[in-house]
């Protein structure tokens, strides 16, 4: 709002884009917001202004023309591209991905006990086409062949705290190279310039990656024997057991989250709403995916709380289009949106709705949060379950 | 036993080769035993007499000098590889994978709801270090090249029923050619020949595969656009929704059973033993395994049923042996033996240990085995259960 565009010049986040009112924002400064759920399930490729917002520092304002991405440890020296040569000397590829918070669905964490996190609900995941120059291309046109030194690819953002340290996450070097791998520098998002909230003017896309490691504004590109030695790789988005506390956590014990686990949630019904006896049956909808391309093979749904289940059907494109040919095998990167009708179970007055999915290694989810439940509130896969009323009309 | 090799020669198992009287037998024709599970935890390589053994039809009698592997569908044309050609011809590769059968821990299972199948406890799992010729060199050999038509690798095993048919499977082609998939046409097993049971002269070895994909007394490898039409490959090892009963189930809306989920089993202390009070703490011991090359990073075990946990130390060798060096990403194709010694609880007079894994896709084991129920029963991987008795001596 024109208040927010007003603050002071000395407010880092001042010049932070508009974002749309319907989004429900998790914290204003840095902006983090999800979309209402049920925005997920009406459209298979989530438009712009919807897709989850989650920036770690204030929006840098890049100058598309003065834009340098800095390439370095790599045999042929350090280099810098233009957006311009981003654009001009590498195939342009697309790909669909969806993209996942490693928080997403952490306030169900924070129901058993409370953690440190943006309370996030179930909607920090979101689907795009993005568009951009191959990773791999780009490597390889700085020196990268089979037997180059380096076991990581760094990034850094444009986005810098106060005291100048800037946003940083790595990925192993195979992901980067793989020409099955399909990460891109994206300068596209669903047809147009990525928006200033996803990267402007170029991000990484990290398909069946989590989040954090999808940097955005882009600057530089670093071939490295370690990890990023920035603090969200380092001493965040890990997982651990639900015995550690911040009192005994040993953040070099865990590796960093790269590849997400198998997930699922109902967009509808809404948790506590009606449903009326006289309809006879009910629609769940909801989402699934899974990370490193495992594609999602089954969503199992039940109305009793997980003693009886019904198989969902699945999409891979918006309804009534006809679905995609399905990917190869480990290049599942974009989730599936599913939906089931089931008859109202007889003398329940209210349902406890559960859905669960399997993923192509037949990974499936927990039962229960409490068991996965870790410091950070990260990695929340447990089955997703709404409660509803029926109303005997 | 001497009774077993002295049957009737009409008897298509008589010449079965002799097996390890310690075994448990689930079904003696075809043979299908596993070891005492404790063999599994006090040896990182599983000795070959111990190795489960798993087998759908009689053991093949091979000759080794007149043994031929056909190839076919490839652009060289159909051709054939004597076992000196396998062994000469191409590098000999080295892999260390655990191979789990479909079925393991089927038992657990069972006691929801009887399934068809046998009734394997949680020793159909074993670790072998394998050696031979990898499977993509012998494809390129054949003529394989990027751009080759082609989805689906074709195994058929020497093994044959009564009609002549024999056992068959496939996997996907990214698997078979990829540098990284580390197939083998292995003709070596902890240094030794390939045993009888075990596939003689040469078996596939496809590590992070379930068992069934692993085709002993290979005979033919066929490129093809089709996965195997076999049996096993089409209507056995898939799963199902535990709402799907023979009635209802259509084996082609499932996916062929690839890459195992997250795994994990006590096998100390057995079910139902007795723990000493003055001993003041248990210690607790098994072993922790994912399918796909992902590595596990974390055994969690619980003396309460899993309201709290403790993390058990991991390992990658034999006890007292320096680790190996962890394995590039997506390539861990062998097992952690785990273990961990934790205070009895005040008062208890029975516990329930739990033990559960997370492997580096932080994916996990699901709290219980109704949910995963199907008429197969695979696919077994549940939180493992073990109730044993405090002694107040
Ligand atoms: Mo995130
Ligand atoms: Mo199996």
């Amino acid at each position: 709002d024109s208040a927010q565009q007003a603050a002071s010049s000395t407010d880092p986040y001042s010049s932070d884009p508009p974002r749309h009112p319907a989004l429900r924002v998790n914290s204003q400064k840095p902006f983090n917001a999800e979309p209402p759920s049920e925005i997920l399930s009406d459209n298979y490729i989530t438009p712009n202004a919807f897709f989850f917002k989650r920036n770690h520092l204030p929006v840098p304002k890049v100058d598309p023309d003065t834009y340098r991405l800095e390439i370095q440890g790599l045999p042929k020296g350090p280099m810098s591209l233009s957006l311009a040569e981003l654009k001009s000397k590498f195939p342009k590829h697309t790909v669909t991905a969806t993209l996942q918070c490693a928080g997403n669905r952490r306030s169900e964490i924070n129901q058993v006990k409370p953690v440190k996190g943006l309370n996030w609900g179930i909607a920090a995941i979101s689907n795009a086409t993005w568009a951009g120059a191959r990773l791999r291309d780009v490597l390889i046109h700085a020196g990268y062949e089979p037997g180059v030194k380096g076991k990581h690819v760094q990034f850094e953002g444009l986005d810098r705290d106060v005291t100048g340290t800037t946003y940083g996450a790595s990925i192993p070097v195979g992901k980067a190279v793989s020409e099955e791998g399909d990460v891109l520098l994206a300068y596209e998002m669903n047809g147009e310039e990525l928006p200033a909230d996803h990267g402007f003017p170029v991000r990484v896309v990290v398909p069946g990656t989590v989040g954090a490691r999808n940097v955005k504004w882009l600057g530089k590109i670093a071939l490295s024997e370690e990890e990023s030695s920035s603090h969200w790789q380092q001493n965040d988005y890990k997982g651990f057991s639900p015995s550690t506390d911040w009192d005994t956590v040993d953040f070099k014990s865990a590796p960093a989250i790269q590849e997400l686990p198998v997930q699922s949630a109902i967009t509808q019904p809404a948790e506590g709403s009606v449903v009326e006896r006289s309809q006879e049956e009910v629609t769940i909808k909801g989402y699934a995916w899974s990370g490193g391309g495992r594609e999602v093979v089954r969503v199992d749904v039940s109305l009793d709380g997980g003693r009886t289940w019904h198989v969902a059907e699945l999409r891979s494109g918006e309804k009534g289009q006809e679905a995609a040919a399905s990917p190869p095998p480990g290049r599942a990167w974009a989730w599936k949106l599913w939906e089931v009708t089931a008859p109202l179970p007889p003398a329940a007055q209210e349902l406890e709705i559960v859905c669960k999915a399997v993923d192509s290694s037949y990974n499936v989810q927990p039962d229960t949060v409490a068991p996965i439940w870790n410091l950070r509130g990260v990695l929340s896969n447990a089955w997703h379950r709404v409660r509803v009323k029926v109303s005997e009309d």
